[in-house]
């Protein structure tokens, strides 16, 4: 058994002790009714029905004490087998129906398991530890509500929910990175650090981005639009809307036709619906002339907003949004051409992660699985999939393979970068696509004088804005870079005597421009000359996480001279050197 | 009576000798029914039904014959009035249906007029001239269709139009005009330089721009958000949608409701629109945080795609889209600041202008009527009006008044531009608004400590990236200012021993960036090195109209020049001097 079923084995069985534990808590005052109680990815969870009772986070502790009690006792986990009859029985004697309404749901004959730790019993598939005592450390952590098979239209639970691993130390490690991770949620930087916003009137998963998160957006979206421009890339323009006809033909509509966003003509009754990917509409500009093999490849990029509909629960953030920007491109290209495209595109991936600091990478190759999700030749998938993973180890990615991931067109190589807080995301995406310019008859005159059908090769480098963003917003805990902070530099003034100063400070800053990772980058800066005490303005400087802070009293003027306060430390530079001490910041 | 009335009143009698001259020639083989027959700008037409007979341009030359013959004539041209009844009757005996539908629609007891010229006589206010031989220059130029009163629904009519002016020289001068705007035309320019696309699978009204389109869009857009950024506007981003109630504060839903592009989410029944104007959503950024004076004022733009519904017969190139791009801005200031913040946007239009050489502008200063189309207190609406007309003198802007030309929220300056031909194009706009900051409960926090409202300035320098350059390609024919060219050089080679002198030339020139009117415009060019004749490749370079051709052969290499050829003659330029040339070319 590998270490990781180990865990696994062990948080199912804590799930159980959790249970045990409510029941002799709560058993004979009220009816406590259980659901599912399964091991997940970081510990464990139980959908409970207390009735009337409602069990809030106040509780926990009173739990967990009494699930330690369980432990200490290393109670033995012993399985029995009933039959269905027998196991319906047993339900209906101990009033569970939710564990009813399962049971039923389990063929004819079968024998059915149960588990027994102490006094307790519960339905359950295993395998479990052979006693209580066997079963690492752990820590509840949060009771929120979940509905009964997760439909909305059933019975309303509350699911306690406790993290578990096989040491303590992991235990530790796991909590303060979540402890970690709240401080640098991106809702409540992009609040504090006036990012972002939502309005009611406008609606959930539809943000707006002020002037400080718009710039540090720009930033970003030029920034990777700016590696693709180097090799070859082009920027075209498409409409946010079209006709349903271009998914009829692309195939989006058979598989996604439910999903998109359809938009109404009152004028004249006509019916469109609102992009959900790039694509299609970059083929229309393929195809509006005739093209000879001489200009392949074509790459097409263009940073646009997509609309993709959510459930409302599910929006938060700028995690899943429901207009989403995408730095897309499309390379049209001859099959021997693939190649090297992709390491083109490769390249440019390790380039933007490293510079933002998120350079440990894995790559999933997502091929296609048996099910009739996928469109195309699956003889051409084969060799896709071949030809993808071929270029994964050419360019010595670190790479595991996954099925059912891939694209309805193509297989994909889908990158994940991981966060300084060890967290995966994933993030950029390489595309193969042998079935899009089939569909659309997509073609150019080759050599011979004949046609010959293009490749495509989808790529996005951040693969959304919006969504990179609440990565790169916790990644750097809102201490951007100073590239592509929004306020790069703050001034703050001791007192008035140094005006005349700080105009030569700011003509000089006026004159500097980062050249690194994006050129003719100039500078951004913001003079705080209130009267009010330095204390305040640096505490200021500091909640806005501006990365580098120029202090000017009347002793600085006189030696021409600036305090500079860096997230590290402080140092006096001379006015005379202060435009290449910027230029040599990250 | 004035000259513009006069040449109304003779272009009003050429519809008449127009009719006179149709029924002569074919009132005998069918039965012809006139509709109207107005002057309009530059000329005038008549809508008629020819029952079966088909007319087409084919018989323009023979219907100009005939009205010349009745001009030359000089036949009197007498008024008689009649009773609704006799004017009935006379309709009855003509067969007139159209005019009898006219004639039912004048109030009881009217003395209704008719004119006669010769043995043709017809329902009409007046006035004429008193006999044909008083008509000026004129020429028929086109038939279309028309429907009768504009209605879909009724009888479609033929549509003779003519052109009409006062002397010869002036007709010459705007048949001219027309000719040189056949060629100018933007929609065969754009397919012809590849700078935009249509699909019928997107949709009418929504085109899509190729690298070269996209190239001179982005140029033109950055150019004009860069104006604004060095005057202190921030780029903010708003999604394409929202709930209606956002239009329903700001009272766009009350004017415009039902021409909106209406969203639905087929996931869980929501209804948004697609934007059609930026100002509500921007008011959400203004209003996503406490604000105080210090802070104004605050100034916001976006570049950003707002849709707008049109009927599909009005759709044409880039003219009339429904996907309209938007150089768009908000000021929120204080009323004291409101003269100083439209002198900068004043002097933001006058500055693009002159650099896209079309530096002839006029303003309207677009009032409101006494309609109720107008949202807000009279009272500050004849305030904001007073105030417009003193900034348009204030700024010296050679301005005219007119009212009914308003937004529902408050009084406009709307730029007018002169082309190359003399055509005007409405542009730029200016628009004060003291409606919407109140709708929407905007507020700042004043030196008193008390709420106070600010003031919205509207403006887009544009207008509509795509309306602009419908114009702007019509402008210059397609011959764009180097700085804006999709291709700005092309490098022809005149056999193969050049290559390595070419990387030498491309090496240069890739160091090379132009700084006005947009800094760090790198260069952008293409090299034509096929082994095909220089004829030919100049020939093709001309038909893109790429501003500049370098021409390089073994001469040139031995020689460390190259040719240049741009649109107005050719040079040798040393290579050590390249770069300074092309900086120096407009």
């Amino acid at each position: 058994m590998s270490n990781s079923e180990n865990v696994e084995k062990m948080r199912h069985t804590l799930s159980h002790i959790l249970a045990a534990a409510v029941k002799d808590l709560y058993g004979t005052t009220t009816t406590v009714k259980f659901g599912i109680g399964p091991a997940v990815e970081n510990g464990f969870y139980y959908d409970i029905d207390f009735g009337a009772m409602k069990v809030e986070e106040e509780r926990l502790p009173e739990i967990e004490g009494k699930m330690r009690e369980i432990i200490a006792e290393k109670l033995p986990i012993t399985m029995v087998e009933k039959t269905k009859e027998e196991a319906l029985a047993w339900a209906k004697v101990e009033k569970q129906n939710y564990k009813k309404e399962l049971i039923e749901e389990l063929p004819e004959g079968e024998h059915i398991t149960f588990y027994t730790l102490g006094d307790f019993t519960d339905l359950c598939r295993g395998p479990h530890e052979e006693n209580t005592g066997e079963v690492g450390a752990f820590k509840l952590i949060r009771v929120s509500g979940a509905y009964w098979k997760g439909d909305e239209k059933r019975e309303q639970m509350t699911r306690i929910f406790g993290v578990a691993f096989g040491s303590q130390q992991e235990l530790d490690d796991y909590l303060k990175m979540l402890d970690e991770a709240k401080k640098r949620d991106h809702r409540k930087l992009g609040k504090d650090l006036d990012l972002f916003c939502f309005s009611d009137l406008v609606g959930s998963g539809l943000p707006m981005f002020t002037p400080r998160g718009g710039m540090i957006r720009n930033r970003l979206e030029e920034y990777s639009l700016s590696l693709r421009a180097t090799k070859g890339f082009e920027r075209v323009w498409s409409p946010h809307i079209t006709k349903v006809d271009l998914y009829k033909k692309s195939g989006h509509y058979e598989k996604f036709g439910a999903e998109l966003f359809m938009v109404h003509s009152q004028v004249n009754g006509e019916e469109f619906a609102l992009k959900p990917m790039n694509c299609p509409h970059h083929t229309q500009i393929f195809d509006c002339k005739p093209r000879t093999y001489r200009e392949l490849p074509i790459r097409m990029m263009e940073c646009t907003t997509d609309y993709r509909d959510e459930k409302t629960g599910e929006l938060g953030g700028l995690s899943r949004v429901r207009s989403l920007s995408q730095d897309d491109s499309h390379v049209f290209c001859r099959r021997a051409q693939v190649k090297e495209e992709v390491g083109v595109l490769v390249g440019i991936v390790k380039e933007f992660y490293e510079v933002i600091g998120m350079d440990k990478l894995r790559v999933r190759l997502s091929y296609r699985d048996d099910s009739d999700a996928y469109l195309g030749d699956k003889k051409l998938w084969d060799m896709a999939q071949q030809q993808i993973k071929e270029l994964a180890e050419e360019n010595k990615l670190e790479y595991y393979e996954a099925e059912g991931e891939a694209a309805f067109y193509g297989p994909k190589l889908d990158f994940m970068a991981e966060d300084a807080i060890g967290r995966e995301h994933q993030v950029a995406t390489i595309q193969l696509d042998f079935v899009m310019p089939g569909r659309f008859e997509l073609g150019f005159v080759n050599e011979k004088g004949e046609m010959e059908q293009p490749v495509m090769i989808h790529h996005a480098t951040m693969g959304s804005t919006e969504r990179f963003l609440s990565v790169f917003i916790e990644h750097t805990a809102g201490w951007f870079p100073l590239w592509c902070a929004p306020e790069q530099i703050r001034i703050l003034t001791i007192n008035d005597t140094v005006s005349d100063y700080v105009v030569k400070i700011t003509t000089l800053l006026d004159g500097v421009e980062l050249e690194e990772p994006l050129i003719h980058n100039a500078l951004r800066y913001h003079v705080d000359a209130r009267n009010e005490s330095l204390g305040k303005k640096i505490r200021e400087a500091t909640e806005m996480k501006i990365p580098m802070v120029l202090i000017v009293g009347p002793k600085d003027k006189e030696a021409g001279e600036v305090s500079v306060r860096l997230r590290d430390g402080e140092q006096k530079v001379k006015l005379e050197a202060l435009a290449e001490f910027i230029k040599g910041q990250k």
